[in-house]
């Protein structure tokens, strides 16, 4: 097995072997230094040009281009002069595993290269530091989330995203072209989330790609991106959903503070803040008030009884500034806002809640209609017809009182780190003009 | 919270609050046994009718009909002549929070009930128990094996599924329309696991959905399935890679047989069978001879260097008669029946493995080609142009050697439940005739 750079300090004074990228090659007169990367750090590899036997390491070395890699045995010595962790390998033998070509650009410095030439080249543009470590953290944020589902007994489940109808709202939905008939990718896995609480499984979630054809260039939509959904039974209202939303969003951000804390203040200027529970909650109307009072914003007409990107941003402003507070909880939409799925109550109000986190949406939770007549009513209602018909369907022989949420998970972990879009965030994007690589 | 079956015998002597389905009601002349179900187990709630207090709750109760769920608080009382646990709920309260409808089948006793009328139905269907277990024991597979990759330090991938160009083949993909051009759905992470080596990630998995428009009803295809995919770097050979898939399985299967061991040998008959390290190997060619020499076996001169399902089912046996094992490595492939990005070594011999497991193969795994102009030599050779273009460039700019493999999450749940076909495993199954519910 490979040794990894962050574990080499336990390995001082042994033979080594070492394979990574050589990052860089500083040529001097007496001496050659060539930094070796992999995924955990760099390491530095010194030949003395004096010695007779290193003649043959040297004559390899001035074939290697920056970004090749290579394997090396070698002694691992202490050496406090060496900046990089104080030690530095000195070869015995260097095997060239690969030669680079000329990079097109310098990914350590991507100012002004331009964001299309970066994803062009994402495999080029996922070596640069920051990049590398917006991978690993959402790793270790889906980690966090997951592991606290599982202690919750949740099961994991994946459902299709072939599907026979345009779910919810026909629009905004790709075709595909299945056989000699037409199927559909799924926008998310709600209606089959709902489908195996209905089945009994009580406590399922998802993290999986949801598809959506809109085909608007935002810095926060994209066509394709990562879905962590959940969805459980026999809750009492939506806020035991909001509850499990706030011990699952604190798991998270510990897991990825504990790991990653000082490596997030130093390379991206983050302080990683865990939520204290609970979140604040404020009703809409409240909210639309204290926009006017505090900050002489008044939402436009169309938007009322919902919201708008602009309050969003006030909304961040005013969690800090009121509660002291990143997350808040936003309650009494308007039902003609919200999906048919969402329930309501007798009196018509809304039982669900977004999530706004610095600035920005980022889930929408509700308690479930899981009573069939009110769930057709409400379909009937937004002119839904045989498209969810199959899904109606589910709450007929039986199904639990239920709720849940989807989060996206490229917007949070953008917003965790403070990136300026999805383009950067999501492994490898997909945007209406962008299929490629 | 809801309280769970699997934790009642905490809190014996208790008032309570259970929700659940009611599973079944025994409505005898001086008592109402109702068997109330979630997704750990059942339990009995007794209803004296003597006890004049009980009135109303017999008048609920005589409304509510078998598979609705109901919300109910009580006493719970320690009973040894219970037969579920010991225990009964003596209740005081009862809500009705769903009514069902007369079920279309008995999911109880799913002999003689078609498949299509079950899949119809899968909400249902799911609800037995042996198909509630499926979920959760391919569930509890999963954390085991990501558990274990999370401890080597892999970081988890949500590579696209969104593609510009038909990868690998060009038959068997599925064809999107994207705004006004076409997309493909992928037929497997494999490139983008790749890229992401070559960006430096050193060690990647995930687990998605992958695609196959293949129009075939066999038992093993389905056109859209889980896929776990794993690659990493820094290997030196395909052994390396066989090495961690005998690790990763061990541990997916060690959690399984830890959590639910007893009830798969109860309710499926089948015993969980951690198997031990090395996993035996046979080169392609010495498995044709044992075939010959023991079974009176040849394969049909088209599938010489390859094999077919008759041979799948030989080596199982071969495996447990020669080496008392469970699973057996194929080594030796022909080069000309593997993909193109399979490593070859100098004398053409292919560096890659099949692993068949209880007469199928779950895995192909390699050692990959990193070389960029090999590589380029090998995709020429089977005819590959423009479609593979955008995926030779990963390799241009250094990129390690490496390796990986993937598995069908739910062929491997198949096979360890002994489940008949894909249809019951998957949790929703997708072929060429069946995209729904």
């Amino acid at each position: 097995m490979k040794l990894y750079v962050n574990e080499l300090n336990k390995h001082v004074g042994e033979e080594i072997t070492f394979s990574g990228f050589v990052d860089t090659i500083r040529d001097k007169k007496w001496v050659m230094f060539v930094i070796l990367r992999d995924s955990t750090g760099k390491v530095q590899m010194t030949i003395e040009k004096s010695e007779e036997a290193n003649a043959s390491l040297l004559e390899t070395m001035n074939k290697v281009t920056v970004e090749s890699t290579i394997k090396v045995t070698g002694k691992l010595v202490g050496n406090d002069a060496v900046k990089l962790g104080g030690i530095e390998i000195v070869p015995t033998t260097i095997e060239i595993t690969s030669l680079a070509d000329t990079l097109p650009f310098d990914f350590n410095n991507l100012d002004g290269v331009n964001i299309d030439t970066r994803l062009d080249y994402r495999w080029l543009d996922i070596r640069n530091e920051k990049n590398t470590l917006v991978r690993q953290i959402e790793s270790c944020l889906t980690e966090g989330m997951r592991e606290f589902l599982y202690k919750q007994n949740f099961t994991e489940i994946h459902s299709p995203k072939l599907i026979g109808a345009a779910s919810e709202s026909g629009s905004e939905v790709f075709e595909v072209k299945y056989f000699d008939r037409k199927a559909y990718l799924a926008q998310s896995p709600q209606f089959y989330k709902q489908m195996a609480l209905a089945g009994g499984l009580d406590k399922v979630f998802e993290v999986g790609p949801v598809f959506r054809a809109e085909n608007s260039n935002t810095n926060r939509h994209a066509t394709e991106f990562t879905g962590f959904d959940l969805e459980f039974a026999h809750i009492d209202s939506y806020e035991d959903v909001m509850s499990l939303e706030e011990d699952l969003l604190i798991a998270g951000l510990t897991k990825v503070k504990e790991r990653y804390g000082d490596k997030i203040k130093e390379v991206f200027g983050k302080e990683v803040i865990i939520p204290t529970k609970p979140f604040p909650v404020m009703r809409l109307q409240d909210l639309y008030q204290e926009f006017h009072d505090r900050y002489n914003f008044d939402l436009p007409k169309e938007d009322i009884g919902d919201m708008n990107a602009e309050a969003e941003k006030l909304t961040y402003r005013l969690a800090q500034e009121k509660y002291n507070h990143e997350f808040m909880f936003i309650v009494d939409y308007a039902a003609t806002k919200r999906p048919f799925y969402h329930m309501r109550d007798e009196n018509g109000k809304l039982q669900g809640y977004d999530l706004i986190w610095r600035g920005t949406e980022i889930t929408s939770g509700a308690q479930r209609e899981h009573r069939y007549e009110e769930l057709v009513k409400n379909a009937k209602e937004k002119g839904l017809g045989k498209d969810v018909e199959f899904y109606l369907q589910f709450f007929k022989y039986g199904c639990p009182p239920h709720g849940g949420f989807g989060i996206g998970l490229d917007r949070l972990t953008m917003l965790l780190l403070g990136l300026p879009n999805l383009k950067e965030t999501e492994y490898i994007f997909r945007g209406p003009n962008r299929l490629n690589p």
